[in-house]
């Protein structure tokens, strides 16, 4: 808890109805989407503009209060968890689309919009913003940009980090920054802007945004290819990129997801097949056509038993919902659901899921797998029971055990989801001793005292290294 | 001069034949592409390899050297002229495309391969590597990284920046660190890779690269536009915009530069019109003429005196030959050739070309513009003699009075060329003093003695800001 004068500083500085500490509001900011982390704030503050965050963090500065940014609390690597207790600062009521500038195809937004709603805004002026994380609904564009947010758009677009141009941004001082600006080219020192963009809350807090908006495409169409196993799904993948065609998704589901989906959604997904492959291609419409056909022909020469075109936009939007939902699917098997995240090179995909497969059957866990087949970013996500202590020390072993895989193929612990404080002490893994050393000196160039997102990123002990034996690879 | 132990240790590390330091050799280092920029090295070594690149820089470090990392010395902004003395690094010898994975569509290149041969031996494969910096015949990949280059193609396909997947560097320290790979969604940490890129090899020096490559666009088709005055022109290039297409190179010249383009060049580029748009868009064969048709009517109804759709590959080739010679064309005129870089917003293009125009009178120069409309990145030049110390005394105060129009225009200093020495005194017109001060300590955390490249980036002292005052804005 916070003496009474810091509680009143805090109060007179948003107001007393935004700045929370009954214990029912603590407990509310405890946690985010991340399953087995949980930690009580000592309080809740609400700004309403960048001045209000700046006079938070000045207070924070001279008190030592530690400082919890965050938006929708949609994380899933506990980035936004409150692990050593402070000042959960949450940038909801800053949530205005501030301009679309149509001349010069960009959006000036406060972090507290929603990404969903902001992009159906755009693409009613016939622009597009692609990245498109799984929480989009919820999640805050604030949030997206703090953790560059990916999603199933990654292969042809990019992530979030590619549709920055600038920021404004609180340092922990309390001193305001603005980067980048509406010039498609600038060189003017480093850059500030992807510095800021996936660090997570622990450089700066991020006030203002401006984004980077391209033509919404013209034409869509989607494609379902199934496959008996996996190597025939992955030859299809490395055949579309070999023919020269990105789509913009290219998204991988085991059988163990295909089954709780459709059970779910109800979308006409097959359930007795090994791998579905759930493709779109977007851009103008004789090129999209060309394309589609092109990849389910592909499909159908790499082994697919079945390819299907959809023949409607409404039957096309049935499969990307049914592959959207499933997460929420798959909550629904068990207790706990835990959704990870590991990426690698493309070529690998294959061989990553798997292991994941006999990781999950060396563990006995039930470990369901999809993401992003086109971007190599893999979603393994294991159903289990918080409950249940010996199993949940098996997931973490198992878990453990798939990063050091994803790393030795030359991949990564985390694709779109952040290091947080679920994965810090993975990070030694692949970044190595000189580069955890490095990134601890550019934070303590932001935020010398420490004081903001304490716990994250950066672990008190890395975890031991997992050796991994496996046939082949 | 190095002592007889220093220059006995760097003769050791990289072979006799590969330190120099005899008067001729310390000259021939001593400058770049930027005129008035000149200043002797104390020596000047070529590594071959990552070790090597290491023990000059843990030398370096124990010594106290002063290093300037290098590559073909195309620099325009005195990025790699040795203001301060020292070694002059140059990574020439490590000039291998290492390996290109057709399956992941990536390459891996070491620093010192040039870029014009590295992208047709792409291309060959049916695959693109779209930044095309002017000087791309010469400069090398690990150059391009360390500035950012850009080139013709930035609106529709960015820069080197979107194009780097991952680096091998080596800190002031010798330590090496690895940052990304060969996935394309990775948030391990802060993003070392895009921070390094831009850098100006002042916080690490580059040892390999990995670069992203593209599906090579299947066909491509160019428009020239004229136009009786610059508002049309401004005009032609936000109804292109606003009809939501991006074409893969918008590029501009005035009056000025297309004489003298012409004259040199004999493309059939008119000689009597304000503003030349060269347009070029590249894609599926299709949409490509249905683009390239789109804007030729919206040039002819913003008011273009003429538009030519080029009817043969060759005559496109040659008017974006044209453009590419500009600087060797404009640099025949007189003694001495200043090409500037400034960048504004698209929409402020016709006010930021107008205000050169104003400037140049003012000031009694010739300064004839041209640059990429598309992204508002516009180049221009001063022809003007370097021995008048009279003229080039207004040559300097109408570039700092252009840089300060383009920063109130919300734009840049530099959109292309980097900071180097010669704009470090305006660095913090753009990103103000809290900006300098936080890349000062993000500089710190990667080299705490300084050593690296001194004299760029960071000025001893700011340029007293111009205040500019001008009519309508």
């Amino acid at each position: 808890m916070f003496s009474d004068a810091i509680r009143r500083e805090l109060a007179a500085i948003v107001g007393a109805e935004w700045f929370l500490d009954r214990p029912e509001d603590l407990l509310a900011y405890s946690y985010d989407a991340t399953p087995l982390h949980q930690a009580l704030p000592d309080g809740v503050v609400f700004p309403a503009s960048t001045a209000e965050v700046q006079a938070i963090l000045r207070l924070a500065s001279r008190a030592g209060l530690k400082v919890i940014p965050r938006g929708s609390g949609t994380n899933l690597a506990a980035g936004t968890v409150p692990v050593e207790g402070g000042l959960v600062l949450v940038l909801t009521r800053m949530n205005q689309v501030l301009a679309i500038d149509e001349e010069n195809l960009t959006a000036t937004v406060q972090p507290g919009a929603i990404t969903a709603p902001f992009q159906a805004q755009v693409e009613a002026l016939g622009l597009f913003y692609p990245p498109d994380p799984g929480s989009i609904q919820v999640s805050t564009l604030g949030g997206n940009v703090a953790m560059c947010a990916g999603g199933l758009r990654g292969l042809k677009y990019g992530v979030t980090k590619d549709y920055v141009l600038g920021l404004e941004a609180v340092l922990p001082s309390g001193e305001v920054i603005r980067t980048g600006g509406k010039v498609m080219k600038d060189v003017a020192g480093y850059d500030l802007t992807k510095l800021l963009i996936g660090s997570e809350g622990t450089l700066a807090v991020i006030t203002e945004i401006l984004l980077k908006l391209v033509p919404k495409p013209e034409a869509k169409r989607t494609a379902l290819a199934l496959f008996p196993d996996l190597t025939r799904a992955a030859r299809a993948v490395s055949g579309i990129i070999a023919a020269r065609i990105v789509p913009a998704t290219l998204e991988f589901l085991d059988q163990g997801t295909a089954r709780v989906v459709e059970e779910y959604a109800h979308a006409g997904l097959p359930t007795d097949v090994a791998a579905v492959l759930l493709i779109e291609q977007d851009g103008a419409p004789d090129a999209v056509n060309r394309d589609i056909e092109r990849i389910a022909v592909i499909c159908q020469n790499t082994g697919a038993s079945e390819v299907r075109v959809a023949a409607t936009p409404e039957e096309a939007a049935r499969l990307m919902t049914a592959r959207r939902t499933a997460l929420a699917a798959l909550a629904r098997v068990r207790p706990t659901t835990i959704l990870e995240d590991a990426s690698v090179p493309r070529a690998k995909l294959a061989e990553m899921v798997e292991a994941i497969g006999a990781i999950s059957r060396k563990y006995d866990l039930q470990i369901c797998t999809f993401g992003h087949a086109g971007d190599g970013n893999l979603h393994p996500t294991c159903l289990t029971d918080a409950r249940d202590s010996a199993e949940i020390a098996r997931v973490e072993e198992a878990f453990a055990e798939i990063f050091a895989v994803a790393v030795d193929l030359g991949g990564t612990i985390t694709g779109e989801h952040g290091v947080g404080a679920a994965k810090a002490g993975y990070l030694e893994w692949r970044i190595g001793e000189h580069g955890i050393a490095l990134m601890k000196r550019i934070k303590a160039a932001f935020d010398p005292q420490g004081i903001l997102n304490p716990g994250k990123i950066f672990a008190h002990t890395t975890r031991k290294r997992v050796v991994v034996r496996r046939s082949g690879g």
